[in-house]
């Protein structure tokens, strides 16, 4: 392994994601990498034969193990990549079927139990297809709701935090319309998702005092009441409070200005009021290596921050940058959890 | 002047901004640049003494000259800083005084008058404090409000661009409160904005058979309308218009990728529902170089996209980038429009 690896006293469980997506193909090419990226012990949850097509048609020459156990493919992990779990399918890049969502579900959801056991590190979850999955019974809006209560928690308490080596984001309000942003950036969910967003940087991500810079809702953060007054409405008394706890939180700041590189400098986070506030400048600046990380869980857990990709899947297209960030970044939790 | 530089029959009237703003120094700064940044002939109006002493404070030794006439600004412009106009005032950088914001209004007024006779090129605006300048007697939201109504026109019927070296944008609907966005993304606020800009992109821009990209509303583009129908409702059947007169107008798209390097090389400008959507990309990717070009007016209109500054001025710390941006985007779109 290279220098820069976690020491791991176990391995990361990797879900296949939609098997006809980019999923299975950039698994592969991440554990092909895994010395050059530094990457700490992984392994996929199920998918025996469908990887070795997978990284055949990516031009990938490497071998796929069978495990017995997560010990076992944390033994595995240096020669061979780890499969964990009997489950199977045909290689079919490009076509999504009902037996392909099927594995997905049964991958993610074997993965994430594997993690709240205690026997996996942490879960790094492959792409879905949220549509594809609700067809074989998946009733949650996306794999974050569903490891929420995996792990019995209320998917209110948990944070998204979208993470790339340039900027970190949070969304404070998620998967609604535009129309309903105003009605739900309440005063508790910012000081809420603000106080989950503190704690999770110190213990998970090593920043002792982490520094949160809020993104107001309205243009010029409503230019003294001329344009909307939710930023002294709602979120500068949120605000308030955390400081009172300490919590280095500043703002509400202009949205357009606080991705500009000066203003990056000058926090760790983005806090922001609605999802493309936070996603924009995320996907520009970071798109090929975006994470999204579960704040707040007692598990860890990653994603690359994209979809299935169907139309370009088995094209030896997709970037496997995403999905190896996500394995990184992990494996570094989950390091720092066990004070390493 | 520099092999790059425009053809010009006639010069740039630049306005100074808020003397006690950045817009003096980095006119003077753009002037002593002119030949490495292939700049073609511009003039102040007014601010003679003014700009002597903010080209000294950051370290500027070039010559300033007063002009009789536009026609007297083109002969002196390669050997100084032409200005055309009486009105000076004291340098107080950093100290914004009513004294000073009268100065910027006549400067504006001046400048916006020339360009409307035809006797200036084009007009290039500093950036002002509106705050101040409503204080004596400017009852405009903006400069864009007030160039428009120079030249005749209803501000409804002109389009604010934003342009980088890696993206154009324009913000559909532009300062108002998030929670009324909705309301005012109306069919025909799409298609008339969306006509604006592909004219202005063939006119002003040369680009012969422009594609514009559309920004969706709701996130994930509303996910077929699970999170939104603005998109079906609203901006799909503007874009078919726009479409059927031959426009190259596609979306809409969510967001959050449109920005991504991928996604910009497909379009020519995006246009996006809200300010923030259109103003955090651009200032993320090209804080240092943005232009605010106001599009569909029978003159030339462009002003750096950044404020007075008040805080860094005369501090040597401005960057004149935008301000370089503007003066030759403005003096190309001339030359454009005269077909030279």
């Amino acid at each position: 392994m290279g220098a820069g690896a976690a020491i791991a006293s176990s391995a990361l469980a990797v879900s296949l994601g939609d098997p006809a997506g980019v999923g299975p193909e950039l698994l592969a090419e991440a554990w092909a990498r895994r010395e050059a990226e530094h990457l700490g012990p992984f392994f996929a949850v199920g998918g025996e034969r469908l990887l070795a097509e997978a990284a055949a048609l990516r031009g990938l020459d490497i071998e796929i193990r069978r495990v017995a156990s997560p010990e076992a493919a944390l033994a595995a992990f240096p020669h061979a990549l780890p499969v964990l779990g009997e489950w199977d399918g045909d290689y079919r890049p490009g076509e999504p079927s009902r037996g392909g969502a099927g594995l997905a579900l049964a991958s993610l959801t074997e993965a994430t139990r594997l993690a709240v056991t205690g026997a996996a590190a942490g879960v790094v979850t492959g792409p879905i297809a949220k549509s594809r999955l609700a067809e074989v019974g998946f009733g949650h809006p996306g794999q974050t709701e569903f490891v929420a209560e995996a792990c019995g928690y209320d998917p209110g308490d948990v944070v998204m935090m979208l993470a790339g080596p340039n900027l970190r984001t949070v969304p404070l309000t998620v998967h609604i319309p535009l129309s309903e942003v105003p009605r739900h950036l309440t005063e508790a969910c910012v000081e809420r998702r603000g106080r989950i967003t503190a704690l999770a940087l110190m213990r998970d991500f090593g920043i002792a005092a982490p520094r949160l810079a809020f993104a107001a809702l309205n243009p010029h953060a409503g230019e003294d009441g001329r344009m909307g007054d939710e930023e002294a409405r709602i979120i500068a008394p949120a605000l308030a409070r955390l400081r009172a706890e300490g919590i280095d939180a500043t703002g509400p700041f202009a949205a357009d200005g606080l991705f500009a590189p000066r203003a990056r400098a000058t926090y760790d986070v983005a806090l922001c009021a609605y999802h493309d506030q936070a996603l924009i400048p995320l996907k520009a600046l970071d798109f090929d290596s975006g994470v999204n990380v579960t704040l707040g869980l007692p598990i860890i857990r990653t994603s690359p921050d994209h979809g299935t990709a169907f139309a370009i899947a088995g094209k030896r297209l997709a970037n496997a940058g995403a999905t190896i960030a996500s394995i990184r970044m992990a494996g570094e939790c989950a390091a720092r959890r066990l004070g390493r």
